[in-house]
């Protein structure tokens, strides 16, 4: 139709997962409200992407530095869990049963796409393990990706004498055998676990 | 997290279809990018609300009044194609077999969320049938409220001598019978067409 809108709908449909017709969706739903929402949404990208910064201690996303969980006195700082991105980071915060520190690789290793172990947060996390690390805890996801990556920091980390450990693989709670595929049911028959 | 992220998690998960958890990956992703993509996304929502106005002829949103429709010298003006929204004016646009102008209504009749026949752009439709308009398409859509609305329409323009058509309802092309509902199937058969 007109410019200023078309640049709009093109630009919304740049998003992960939104494609040409959601973005269009979207984009008469913000132009089409009466009250101020375009100007409250547009205000709060520019003021989200300008006091976002990256911690320089674990590379997530944040508007302090360092983060509110590696400036935290309560947070038990000899423990670090590696994820690939800050929305993993946030999952497991949402459990509330993680009372560790993070680091953030920022991606995985894949050699299909040409992401090297440059590529990712990896040197950084190496030189915060300075002898008061206990454990590094690898909860990259399980997909071919996370374990490469998984498989080449253990292999970094192990021999500085840190215990290195990989988060659980096995059936999801609540999910019925049947519809588990065939790895996970046979890795979660191969990583049984006595019952005391 | 922190203040300015959470609030742009919160006006993004205001938008149609996008949830909290969508809404959080989209907030992170447009943090992150490492071009200026946020401050153009969020230039072009301001762009495009600010020059966004309603079509006084049949209140499709255009940033010129009357729209490249209502304005266009190669229009049939004598036919009217009325649609609820914007985005159903540009999916019957993309067909490229329309020629005539359109009437957004902006809405459909729903007693159920208290719109009624004043709350649609219903009376400026009536304004626009002054004898030179020969037909009048109602092209909302195929539910209960797009039904209700055609309906109210069709009673208030046909006493005014303008012919009233209603887009076809019936199997959509390249479709299965077997998938279609019930109401769809019969309506199909019971609107057959005889093939010369």
């Amino acid at each position: 139709m007109s410019d200023d809108i078309t640049i709009l709908i093109s630009n919304l449909s740049k998003l992960p997962g939104i494609g040409k017709k959601t973005a269009q969706r979207l984009a008469y739903y913000i132009i089409s409200d009466k009250s101020d929402f375009a100007f409250s949404l547009s205000d709060s990208i520019r003021n989200a992407k300008k006091s976002a910064v990256f911690c320089s201690v674990c590379h997530n996303i944040t508007t302090t530095d360092p983060c509110a969980v590696c400036s935290s006195n309560s947070r038990d700082k000899s423990i670090i869990c590696v994820v690939s991105e800050t929305k993993d980071l946030l999952a497991i915060e949402k459990t509330k049963g993680y009372n560790g520190v993070y680091h953030v690789l920022g991606g995985v290793i894949s050699p299909m796409k040409g992401i090297g172990p440059d590529d990712i947060n990896a040197a950084s996390l190496i030189r915060r393990l300075d002898g008061s690390i206990k454990e590094v805890i690898l909860a990259t996801s399980l997909g071919v990706e996370g374990e490469t990556t998984a498989m080449y920091l253990a292999r970094l980390i192990k021999p500085m004498g840190v215990k290195v450990t990989r988060i659980a693989r096995g059936i999801p709670s609540g999910a019925e055998l049947e519809y588990a595929d065939e790895a996970t049911l046979s890795n979660a028959i191969a990583l049984r676990r006595e019952i005391n």
